[in-house]
């Protein structure tokens, strides 16, 4: 390995975990700082210290050893009935992944739900084979989801960085079976997951809930107007890292989730076109079972 | 630590991978044997043990630590606008268990699409707030199944084992909101995690494919006839352990895809009712919106 990489890498594995804190309201709600998780092992601590580069990646290559390590590594989640139903397709050209989710990075995985490997099988044995049904496409799409983030967990193990994105999903979706060669029936395109090195180190990472609201116990309990009053407190704390901007305050807004719903989110009921077009290729895909009431 | 059940975690910890091999179909279909993933730090070897128990787990219980230490890693998942649209619902109750999704184990972790807490929280401030569609049940889905194997990851680092089953979906799938108190609305449950101790270790882990018809470069690339073929002698050699079961020649097939194309999954394009009810119940929930065409 060339000793500049090495360095890097070094660096970006010796980042501090930082201290934080453990947000408790009255034992019901729950923020965990980030930093202040659990790292009793290797494993944990590499938990410890997923997060997300938004985009800000450098022109580096990654290893082709550390690639086909995550490729390895990918493969090794869990999946129903062991038949693998996803394709990933691994995109190194920078225009061709800038067009795909609106990113570059070193390396793109895209990752799609995908039955037509096992239909061509079926095919090539006489055998008759029918994924089109929404089953099919729940089943398929947590056996792939499982697969990214075992290789999101590779990634951040070999000190690289990721982002996970669903920019497959803005703009005109169709563009994605063109881009892509991908097979206009029983194939998906699912998630984005960006592979390389941060051209600088994120001031922090994100908080996240974790008590009420979030974790139930033996069964679901609805929110409490107080626990909601004191989530969107731990929302509104600079310290519990949970929202996505830091200036909302001078953007007008009371709270963080003022601005969350009404600057972030769009309140209409009406779906955007964006929206509905991911049913409708769901549906010409052929997930979405004619025959369903 | 009781000295039992560090001993027991010890020995679990030390399992052996084994050796396997790479079988490798003229550089263009590939079969990572299990145990012959490169395993350089402590994740990428947690990530290589990563294995799925079927039902058998003992009695004893998880160590609430090590409960606590899984549901802190479950949240550090990457998610769509750090809105952590999941709730996780944590069983103890094993006859709850075993209705909720046909197994008993020591924990069993419920994970939702779950837009209900999103709602509270935009409802107490008095902002609108519409879930209901497509993209918010496949966004949340995704959310969904990163965090659930982080928590695998995370448990197989413990020492534990694990089961992720779709047992949910099977039978009349009516019954989990019943039985879990779940929202009529905006909540989905997608999959059971099951965290315990297997009663006998496995014999062997599964194998997986990972080339041809999984990883594709740069664009998709349908499965040609000869890597059909190739994959269908994969899927047969005994020393890959990708099939389901060993006996599949005593019941008269030629290759195991016969048998998992015939008598494993239904070749009927009729869904069946469950199959139909998924989708139903998607609509119940309103995650379809109706101006889709």
């Amino acid at each position: 390995m060339d000793e500049h990489i090495r360095r890097r890498r070094f660096c970006r594995q010796s980042v501090l975990l930082g201290t934080g804190l453990v947000l408790s309201g009255a034992g019901r709600t729950r923020a965990v700082a980030p930093g202040n998780e659990p790292s009793a092992n290797g494993t944990l601590e590499t938990i410890g210290r997923l997060r997300t580069i938004h985009g800000n990646f450098t022109d580096q290559a990654i290893p082709e050893s550390d690639l086909q390590t995550i490729l390895d590594a990918t493969v090794r989640a869990a999946n129903a009935s062991n038949m693998q139903t996803y394709s990933i397709i691994v995109v190194k050209d920078r225009a061709k992944m800038q067009a795909v989710c609106g990113y570059q990075a070193s390396c793109l995985l895209v990752y799609c739900v995908d039955h037509n490997r096992l239909k061509a099988l079926a095919q090539s044995l006489d055998h008759p084979y029918h994924p089109g049904n929404m089953v099919s496409f729940i089943t398929s799409g947590i056996n792939t989801i499982l697969a990214v983030q075992t290789a999101a967990i590779a990634a951040r193990s070999l000190g690289l960085d990721y982002l996970i994105t669903n920019g497959l999903h803005r703009g005109d979706m169709r563009r994605q079976w063109g881009l892509l060669d991908l097979p206009e029936e029983h194939c998906y395109p699912l998630i984005a997951l960006l592979l390389g090195y941060p051209t600088q180190e994120p001031a922090h990472k994100k908080g996240r809930l974790s008590g009420a609201g979030v974790i139930h116990h033996e069964k679901y309990q609805p929110l409490t107007p107080e626990q909601a009053a004191e989530i969107t407190k731990q929302y509104d704390d600079p310290n519990s890292h949970l929202a996505l901007i830091d200036n909302w305050k001078d953007q007008g807004h009371k709270h963080y989730l003022d601005w969350l719903f009404t600057a972030w989110l769009r309140g209409s009921e009406t779906p955007t076109e964006r929206e509905t077009q991911m049913f409708t290729l769901l549906k010409r895909s052929g997930y979405v079972e004619p025959q369903a009431g």
